[in-house]
């Protein structure tokens, strides 16, 4: 038996805003930022589990603040019954009755609630000596359901339509480990479609793309009408007819607004319009979902929680479902989105980028693949090649495809270095633009 | 002109939970606190302005924080600028691209919103000289929907129509206002429900709210059926067969067992189930209103913003909207609430209770009534008869109704004591119990 002995938080910011990187319709200078988590124990093994909160600036210090509140859950504890029930250990962060207030299930707490159960994660597949997602992908079907609240759920999935859907995938999935091996998942890019790119970047960038072997790109859109219809016949003159391009508004429109703009681009027949309004318009969604087919909604960076999850789901709203590893309650919370989302036969195509959102969430796609929805059709997962340097194990792109990790953990180690040379003082040093 | 020249925040937390009072289905030990907030100027009147965010215990320090994180946006700038456009000064709270991203819009940053901006309000009042429903309902219709942030509202309610609701209440204001200062707002009182009160006083307690001039009770159900069916006949017994009782079950089921726990309490009438399921469930809460009518599903307590209001009135889901002083974005956000609801044709029925949940909601019951929509039919204030001796100046309670509040201000300042003795040093006094 060991013991948590300490819980290390941090608050961590890069000075993304200074380069434009990351701008887009709703957030024109973000500074890519991590709550950071640390849990260690007093076993000889000297592992530690890592996990943070992805942020994009001021507030990180707020989101820091909601991860303290939850030491008392787990410091001083034995670690081995927690890592050994990790559904268990999941409702008691999320459903602490004080704490829940705060949202419920929604904001900073319960994404507090994600960063301490992810950093167990990572303890967990340290100690396993595995990668999460094979740690998850070994778990047998009723391991796996345990870790799931179906709380909410049951008009739409209950425990056993879940462990059936799991029961279905447990015969192929050697066979796909090997597949995830040998070549790896597919990504998609959005490097080339950042809203200030000069149109000459925009084509070399989209060119680029293809040649690099990803499966799509993705433009931000939701400015100007002018300029989107301009970017998209750049970028679908440089990519081609038939490669998937996806078009992102960050929550720009109205609903009528979004129905109006997406159909005066079809003539591009973009793949998804992602977060077309507001990311809690569920209604919304399946107004616009039904006034611009062909083309699919896709929302979930923003989605609070698996009871939202739903109800896109149940009402038609989305063709694609974006996972976030930080948004909602962890691991956990984002199992329940892969099988609410294979319950009803639609597509997880990950969000990633910020910072450590791409090494986080590609073991969620992995076992997604293996032990749920046993298909990567449709699927993608987004790429953005940035602050993958302050990984301890960064992702790994090869012809266009996340290369599978190996090492042991979660992917969520930030290097020394990187924790103490990016630590927020109050300003950013000129040191932390090199 | 005069400047803001400081932010006072505080973590005030009263030890409730020892006595059980506010127990039910969900929440067994709140201990309700405030996470409060003084603005000050440095004008020569001295007026402060004060407001906070309500909560029930672990984490009241993180919701401190988030006030603390808007800090900047206000301190050392001129505040008769943004006391004249209030609805300027809630964009710029609510959309700051890089706090935003911890809700969006919903949860802890979202409620420090509400907080500063109620401040505002508070200095507002105070400085005009009137209490806050007396300003708000002598501005113009123009004026009012300029303090209402309309985007993602447009496919229920714009700026137009709801310029038109205002301009229809205009001719009777007046009357309006007399009426209230002459008979006050109907309450109803929850004091005889709480879970764990025995048979004889919650007997005892029915019967005093009918003597007392309440318009209406409530109790908590959802722990167990065969009490709630107990519990509900001796209130039914107490309170006779036509005074309306409402049953709250703090979100404690699935959408199914909603239904049919219910089903199983009708033959007592209730006039509105309370919170059957997780707030979010919009569809959930659809669902649950179809399978249950003529009895009607009420919820808000925990609803994050307007965007989910306007999908609970699109939907059909609620037959009474519970706006709460503190959930959402603050005072302009339960006014877009308010105008939504006289589009729906729905009455708002403030949920209340806490600490100075009462002090702060009458003035938007008030207002409604008086500018929005002119009824007070089927629409009650709930009121708890707890923690109101902190306040300089309380709610008061006469033959069952709300008196209108003449003091200057919002109601929402404590007296400088209780401040003072119940600021949160990390565990509760003897003297806190006193």
């Amino acid at each position: 038996m060991s013991t948590i002995v300490r819980i290390d938080t941090r608050d961590i910011r890069f000075p993304t805003s200074i380069h434009l990187d990351g701008s887009d319709a709703m957030n024109p200078d973000p500074d890519y930022s991590a709550a950071y988590v640390v849990i260690s124990t007093d076993a000889d093994d000297g592992i530690e589990g890592h996990a943070f909160v992805f942020t994009i600036g001021r507030g990180n210090d707020v989101q820091v603040a909601a991860i303290d509140a939850l030491r008392d859950q787990i410091l001083g504890k034995e670690v081995e019954p927690r890592l050994l029930d990790m559904g268990e250990m999941w409702r008691t962060l999320t459903h602490d009755s004080q704490l829940r207030w705060l949202g419920p299930e929604k904001g900073v707490m319960h994404m507090a609630s994600g960063a301490v159960i992810n950093a167990l994660w990572d303890l967990k597949a340290k100690r396993a000596g595995l990668p999460l997602w094979q740690l998850l992908a070994q778990m047998t079907p009723e391991e796996i359901v345990d870790l799931v609240d179906f709380r909410y759920l049951s008009d739409a999935l209950d425990r056993e339509e879940a462990l059936s859907i799991l029961e279905i995938a447990l015969p192929g999935r050697a066979a796909r480990v090997e597949e995830l091996l040998t070549t790896g998942y597919p990504a998609y890019t959005t490097s080339p479609g950042w809203l200030r790119y000069s149109d000459e970047k925009l084509d070399r960038l989209c060119r680029r793309a293809v040649a690099d072997g990803f499966s799509q790109i993705k433009l931000k859109v939701g400015a100007n009408l002018d300029d989107d219809t301009r970017r998209l016949r750049i970028a679908r003159k440089a990519v081609g007819e038939d490669f998937p391009i996806a078009v992102d508004a960050n929550q720009r429109w109205d609903v009528g607004e979004a129905i109006s703009w997406m159909n005066a681009l079809k003539e591009f027949h973009p793949v998804w319009i992602e977060e077309p309004t507001n990311s809690d318009d569920i209604l919304g969604h399946a107004t616009i979902a039904r006034g611009i087919a062909p083309m699919a909604v896709a929302t979930g960076e923003h989605v609070e929680n698996r009871i939202v999850v739903k109800q896109l789901l149940q009402s038609g709203a989305i063709g694609v479902l974006q996972i976030d590893a930080t948004r909602a309650g962890g691991i956990n919370e984002n199992i329940a989105h892969l099988l609410l989302a294979a319950k009803f036969g639609i597509p997880v195509c990950p969000h990633a980028g910020g910072v450590g959102l791409c090494e986080a969430v590609q073991h969620l796609s992995m076992f997604d693949f293996v032990a749920v929805s046993r298909s990567k059709e449709g699927r993608v997962i987004e790429y953005i090649d940035h602050l993958h340097e302050h990984f301890v194990h960064p992702v790994v792109i090869e012809r266009g495809h996340y290369v599978a990790p190996l090492a042991p953990g979660a992917s969520t180690q930030m290097r020394a270095e990187s924790i103490e040379e990016y630590t927020w003082r109050g300003e950013f040093s000129l040191m932390g633009e090199t």
